[in-house]
């Protein structure tokens, strides 16, 4: 007999159940809106940690806690999946949550540097990710895993952040900017990987600067490909009823949207992002969650 | 019978005390320089709450919040006055934090309104700032309360925050956002308050697009002149000992440093701002030290 999750220890994930998210803020939208492509009969519940955002300039104890709190948040809301949309958290953090959660959790570390190998075919691979990211190591590591002849050059653009959240993407400033970080990396590389949740924004004024020929990874593209095999692969792809409106749109009343604080900046930035905002956004405490995990 | 503080509510201060000073992060080193500069005889302890940086796109409760827990832990740590050299914090929380504390608390909206008043000569004033502390209006409010008829154009310039910790102060980029923000703005001001530690790090630049006959207000250095008024009032300026050495040098062992996170990245970003970084940065907790009030 099947029953709604309230202690997700004993309870087998069931197919019906939400895919969660989690981002340090409002970056991790790019990545629901892969997911939400994808997976027009999968519902979402995302969660924005907006009052400790940004994670990039944090260190491993923190990113780690703060990261292990908003898991176990949505594993007690009750998901079958758990995507960690933030890079650094992916980088940082994956080891601990696995080690805290019940159900599977995937982060984006790991399919961006596979796409990224796939597609770089011997050329050399440039990461552009926050400041920790970059010094955790975690893509040019999980580039080396699977070929450690490639060559990784790894760079942290912390101004993509604001440029995205202000909507300067197509601006003069965006240009100078990207020139700045990335405009000797033209001639160097065959592949970037865009290793933040802000940076897909970004993608023209990027690509202009380094080249049409330079290969762009979206993580978040990639991360909902291989979610799309662990669905299948557990049988976890929930199955189309006609309770799912049609034809699903971002932001509907069929996902969730959790904000730790500041309901109405995420909304705006939303809007700038995807183009809609969700007309709820709950705001709420994550952390002192410990304890769901002893009861 | 005189002797170090240890339960800050049952004492006055002794003038021998550090002044404390918090922030959000690294931007309050600002006002750190401008008093240190101010006050050779006296020692400071700092607290950049690196954990929970920016404050600028948190809400009230949040930026409360977290505002009482650094001021807290500065008072237990035993201080004779409290610079709140947060904007934000000062605009949103100032009251909090004064409820909450024993020793006297002094905020920079204040003193960088009073002063941009005195400059103003009935010309325009404009504040640029965080986004929370534009949306607050304490800026606004504090220069209406001595002239209601001064007219205040308030914004957020979310950019110059990376800007100036990536060292980019004097670059096109900077020229380029500058131009963006306050571009309209230079016929139309006479004074323009940088209501954001992190701003006067930009102070060229801002300068550059504005007009140098636009008088640029530093809110770090306004607080250091009324500190002083302060300090002499209650009579807590430090005495010169033969024990403070000569001459003092910012960052130099009389002065101590606490971060919430990431020691490493402090250090660097202060090498940056101040031209030297303190020896020792002691990373610690500050939330949950509410139990010491009530001891």
């Amino acid at each position: 007999m099947k029953s709604p999750i309230r202690n997700p220890q004993f309870e087998i994930p069931n197919s019906n159940l939400p895919i969660g998210i989690f981002d340090s803020g409002v970056g991790g939208l790019t990545v629901y809106r892969a997911l939400h492509e994808r997976f027009p009969n999968e519902r979402f519940v995302y969660l924005g940690d907006t009052a400790r955002v940004p994670y990039g300039t944090k260190s491993l104890t923190t990113v780690e806690r703060y990261a292990i709190e908003n898991a176990r948040f949505l594993e007690a809301h009750g998901i079958k999946l758990l995507v960690v949309a933030c890079n650094t958290a992916s980088a940082l953090a994956l080891p601990a949550i696995r080690r805290s959660l019940k159900v599977e959790v995937v982060g984006v570390i790991g399919p961006g540097a596979r796409a990224a190998v796939q597609q770089a075919e011997g050329s050399s691979i440039a990461v552009i990710a926050t400041e920790a990211t970059v010094q955790s190591g975690a893509y040019a590591n999980a580039i080396a895993r699977i070929d450690a002849t490639i060559k990784v050059i790894e760079r942290a653009c912390p101004l993509f952040v604001p440029l995205a959240e202000e909507g300067w993407a197509e601006s003069d400033v965006a240009q100078a900017v990207a020139a700045r970080y990335l405009g000797d990396l033209a001639s160097k590389i065959g592949v970037l990987v865009m290793g933040c949740t802000h940076y897909p924004i970004l993608r023209e004024v990027i690509s202009g600067v380094v080249g049409n020929n330079v290969h762009l990874i979206d993580s978040g593209e990639a991360t909902a490909r291989e979610v799309e095999a662990l669905l299948k692969a557990k049988g976890l792809s929930r199955q189309p009823t006609e309770n799912l409106a049609r034809p699903r749109k971002l932001c509907d009343d069929l996902d969730h949207f959790y904000v730790t604080d500041a309901a109405e900046r995420f909304a705006k930035v939303a809007e700038r992002f995807l183009g809609s905002a969700p007309s709820v956004i709950e705001a709420v405490e994550v952390w002192g969650h410990d304890e769901l995990r002893t009861n």
